[in-house]
């Protein structure tokens, strides 16, 4: 631990508590959005206090075993019971914490980790892994199956340390608890960087990266945290699984592609060998502005099948320009940028450029990655989960979810998405408000689209409204062949329709798996797999 | 089935009938290689012939369920029992098949694969996949574990089809016992190709790469079939599991992911989803020599780290290229390349060539990939499994093995393994033979180095005294922490030292879903895994 007291972070939304807006910054940052948008409360309410939300009482409390590094006070109860989707902070914002975790484990090592399967197996509670705490899928929400007698969240926290640096390899060995500028902070001595940055990069960990198949913001290459893996440490019921480091490999079926994605249920990850890289000193940026959303489309698939790999290529709809004032709506807005740590990039940037001029885009040379539109887009995509609270705040519905999908299938899965979002969103908010689409990663076989939804709650029905919209666009992705999730996993929210998706034997597999390695099936229940 | 008559293949060794060289080339050949090497008979022996062979009588009999696409004859019977490793080659060509398929089924559909699991189960009968039958780890030899009745092979060559193509997305829907050659010609027409090249091309399939997650020729980038694979289906005795179609996914444990290096054990990949690419257009090649193997492997080194992604880069030590014909030993040789559909790759070239220099390296131009160093090497790769058959015949060892590991390790590693097998190939066959090293594949973090043994043997005992060698060579690759396959797969030749390189808690997870998905432990009963 560093010799600094550690900062407070905020119950119910995003952030440190010392980084809040005063009541005064609230009210003139709602005003400018009201006037917007042309819709939300100038008068913001204010969160329920955290003295003041009432949970139930532990069902269980922290054995002798487990008491030295344990805590069940209200506010570690409250902070650990919610992740930081819409639906989590407008519920944590008035108060409603239906479920939460009877205490949190703070383990310092891998023993104590253990000795906290060891309890939970022996009085049936169930264990819930927990790193940054920013799911936006009910990922460390205590909903517990019936016949379990309470639940523990087991925080890594004190893994946080970068533990070995390997320069030849350019790779290093980073415990699974560090976030994202943690682990960023050690490693920039070595002048070298994992380069994993995702909207939540600030609450968000490695293992939790790895456990949900985390998606950074490059939109081509190394899109997912399944690139950077070189060998995973994970602690099971059963024991340590520690793979090889291994650059690759071909013997049997992956382990660590076994961990990826398992999302807490078959092992606590506590440290991982992840690939690194040196800074890029080379980057060149454009932005071009196409008649429409299909011109843009059209460009971005043929930049990705022609070889080029943009490390930013987020093409963004008309909708969506004028929502985040990146534009006025009437043209759809590509941000497009190469980056190298060795070589001039102007060849591929010059290509790009004549790809999108034949798909009648009109492009500015951005050169620095901050200003212009390019700068826009990143502040907004940075400052995105601080300004939901407002919204919270101010009585507004404001979600994203995501996707991905072949080329063949983009189309009409764009135009039934946008459809069957504007049409829940006028039934249940009786308002359009604004839904809109920006493709945020691009593969040669197709992309990963991303929606925005932003529209008048009804004063604390928000969850409930939102929860019907969801449902209507997340059976649509799934209706026309897409995922449900291309980077925000599937916690407990997207169960029913991961269920839909994902092959039966597959899953028989998993549950088969699950039982040889948690036989008392204390890690996450529920979550992925039933027992 | 097409309408032209199958050819037949060599029962011992690789190729077809007609290809077979006749016993006066195989005389010239000998006597060539014999004055290279200096060791090895040049009267060849001839293999015992097929109708020669004694085997035992088959413990089971095709039942009238698999009576229309089954056969029991000696033929399909002793050409389904061997693959293509050395000992295979070596020991087929003296006759000595200790391991016989009881039958051979050839289902025409799903329906009939189905029937095949029902029986083998009904009668303890061990089911073994078989694609190309090129395995050169023992992936398709019916060693039994002892409570078995007998094995059946199930060889998927009726599903050769390109199913469908989907241009826009440049996928293709493909199944599995497609061999190299009949899925690319089905793909020309669209001027698609999946641009996956091994040695085996020949004589291996779709299903077969995916189920071994087999390596191509390229040196980075998609050096395996899993970043090719955009879904797959398989049938498991538990019914068919079938991933969707998606260029990429966050949702949980990758279905595909798991049944990529399945080998068999999980399921029979009936069919997949590809990723293709357009045939390229641009190539640049350029042969580097270096004075010292360390030299090339500082230069291939930075070149990967610095971003360059070269199609070619493969570094060959001093002693293979003496024994490659591609130098006199005096220095190592760097066959490096770069292709593009689109774009000119002269600059990044210049950079590879640049940073060879820095390295000590001396460069040669090739511009054309099939002439000059370069074509020599890329005809020898195309020519080694046919040529290993005239080296059996004339009594000489000849195999190869290779591995990954991470740069830190490689030096330690590859001083190692050459001098463990220099001194098995001494002290088994009383001789220095010729080992020596090449450099296939090149990550940032690693590399795959590819080794070669070729020795001379004494007549009868060169699988034996291979198993010597062998042995040597595995174990030093477990110990200095390398993997025992990067792209040859584990099979059953690999098992004692893949089981020490894989977790044991992973291997319980992973006989969890074996038992989950395949409760008769029909599949493939003691690859991977054991019941």
């Amino acid at each position: 631990m560093s010799g600094s007291a550690p900062r407070t972070r905020k119950h119910w939304g995003w952030g440190y508590l010392d980084e809040e807006l005063s009541p005064a910054e609230v009210r003139e940052t709602a005003a400018l959005v009201a006037d917007h948008l042309g819709f939300g409360s100038r008068d913001p309410s204010d969160p329920v206090p955290l003295a003041e939300i009432a949970i139930s009482a532990p069902r269980v409390s922290p054995p002798s075993s487990l008491a030295a590094f344990s805590s069940a006070d209200a506010r570690s109860r409250i902070t650990h019971s919610r992740g930081k989707s819409y639906t989590d902070i407008v519920s944590g914002f008035a108060g409603h914490f239906p479920h939460v975790t009877d205490f949190v484990v703070y383990p310092r090592d891998e023993e104590e980790i253990e000795a906290a399967f060891q309890w939970c197996a022996s009085e049936r509670v169930a264990l819930i892994p927990y790193g940054g705490g920013s799911s936006v899928v009910g990922g460390v929400t205590p909903v517990l199956p019936p016949d379990y007698n309470g639940a523990v969240t087991l925080d890594m926290r004190n893994f946080n340390q970068v533990v070995e640096v390997d320069p030849t390899s350019r790779a290093a060995h980073i415990q699974a608890g560090a976030l994202g500028p943690d682990l960023e902070s050690q490693l920039a001595s070595h002048n070298l960087t994992l380069r994993f940055y995702l909207q939540a990069f600030q609450f968000s960990t490695l293992g939790g990266w790895i456990a949900t198949r985390a998606g950074g913001h490059f939109a081509t290459q190394t899109t997912h945290i399944d690139d950077h893996v070189e060998s995973i440490r994970a602690i099971t019921p059963s024991g340590a699984w520690e793979s090889r480091r291994l650059p690759a490999s071909g013997a049997g079926v992956s382990p660590d592609r076994m961990l990826l994605g398992s999302e807490g249920t078959l092992g606590v990850i506590t440290s991982a060998w992840v690939r690194l890289s040196e800074r890029p000193k080379i980057r060149s940026s454009i932005s071009v502005r196409f008649p429409s959303f299909a011109g843009g489309v059209g460009a971005v698939r043929e930049i990705v099948q022609s070889g080029l790999r943009p490390a930013n290529c987020r093409l963004i709809d008309p909708a969506e320009t004028a929502l985040t004032g990146t534009g006025d709506g009437s043209s759809a807005l590509l941000v497009l940028g190469f980056e190298s740590a060795h070589f001039d990039v102007a060849s591929q940037q010059n290509a790009a450029s004549s790809i999108c001029q034949s798909h009648g885009g009109s492009v500015t040379v951005s050169g620095d990655a901050r200003s212009g539109d390019v700068g826009a887009w990143r502040d907004a995509f940075i400052r995105a989960p601080y300004q939901r609270d407002v919204l919270v705040a101010m009585g507004i519905i404001a979600e994203t979810f995501e996707t991905a999908v072949t080329w063949d299938a983009f189309d009409r899965l764009h135009e039934r998405v946008i459809a069957a979002a504007k049409t829940a969103v006028e039934r249940v908010c009786g308002h359009p408000g604004s839904v809109s689409c920006r493709i945020t990663h691009v593969y040669p076989d197709g992309c990963a689209p991303y929606f925005t939804v932003v529209a008048p709650g009804r004063l604390g029905e928000e969850a409930q409204q939102w929860a019907q919209i969801k449902q209507a666009v997340s059976q649509t992705l799934i209706d026309e062949g897409a995922t449900i999730t291309h980077h925000h996993a599937v916690g407990r929210d997207h169960r029913p329709w991961y269920d839909q998706q994902r092959p039966d034997v597959f899953a028989a597999a998993l549950r088969g798996a699950k039982h040889a390695v948690d036989p008392g099936f204390v890690l996450n229940p529920g979550v992925l797999i039933d027992a």
